[in-house]
């Protein structure tokens, strides 16, 4: 998505060879048009796929979420990573990892909002190793819910996540590719190509 | 707001006379047309004011600040409550107490996104006691930037940070106010009835 790939080269920060920051539109601030881009987009590559829900977690994937379920006309769930006080025991629960951090922790959505004749589309912020994903991907099991795909704004290319999850044959839409961060530059992997 | 008026009285849950429960369209799962009402609202309300940025606090700020943010034209920042592994130092901070949860914790907001000529309305989901909304006033303060506003989707009439903010002079525009949970219905406060 051209329009993703110009706001990052312009506005993220490459930290380290490893680390992307893109705060200034994404995960602290938020662009609401670039927000709306990304939802159609999303929509695009999706409708036809019958969805009724869009998973996400919170926070950052609350905005694109939000925008590809006004255009898709389905409501949007966001996984918990805390229990909030009107939360009750009727939990789908997950464990997801985070490399970064070195912490397991739990992530909840209420069984109220997923069921079995569900078609879901998850979305996120960012794909790395795949480890938030696969904690949406075990709640989705455990409802009954058919998973349509998994959209994600930007992956990096460099780290596991996205070939785990399409070598599992699930559909994974990634609006950027990060190719490479090195030399403190953002490398994107051309569309249509991958690995 | 009539409209979030109906869907509270259709879906919230009164689990006690201080708890109003509606994770089925703004807390835990998000309804995009009430959202997008809600910001087309909020903007109305605030459209004149010069607004050039929305603050909010994660995460069920997010999606009603999205939809104004993306009407007035302005970007969403919204407060961490937990640090993330891009912040660094560069930040304003604030101490907020939660009565429910008898804790104090830290919000952030880096120094990038708020600067002395910035005109802000303030978003958040709920205003109960008024401790968010201090500590986004006090990050405000910090930065020099001036507030419009506070915008709230369901203002607790019957508890106290309603009063408290009016009292200091500030704007709350608040587009549904429970006015009482006895007896488990849900009773608003007429529009336009201040106390």
């Amino acid at each position: 998505m051209k329009q993703l790939q110009e706001k990052i080269i312009q506005e993220g920060k490459v930290l380290s060879d490893q680390v992307l920051k893109v705060d200034t539109f994404l995960n602290h601030q938020i662009d609401p048009p670039l927000m709306q881009a990304i939802g159609e987009e999303f929509a695009e590559r999706f409708k036809g796929s019958g969805i009724t829900k869009i998973l996400t977690i919170e926070s950052s994937g609350i905005a694109p979420s939000m925008m590809a379920g006004l255009i898709l006309g389905v409501p949007v769930i966001f996984a918990r990573k805390r229990k909030s006080v009107t939360m009750n025991d009727n939990l789908y629960t997950a464990s997801v990892h985070s490399f970064t951090k070195n912490v397991t922790s739990d992530i909840s959505v209420s069984k109220d909002f997923l069921k079995n004749g569900d078609v879901v589309l998850v979305i996120d912020d960012f794909l790395a190793n795949g480890q938030a994903a696969l904690g949406l991907l075990d709640i989705l099991k455990q409802s009954g819910a058919e998973l349509a795909g998994v959209g994600i704004v930007i992956e990096k290319g460099f780290q596991p996540g996205g070939e785990m999850l399409r070598g599992k044959g699930i559909r994974v839409e990634s609006l950027a590719i990060v190719e490479s961060l090195e030399n403190g530059t953002v490398e994107f992997r051309e569309e249509g190509v991958s690995r």
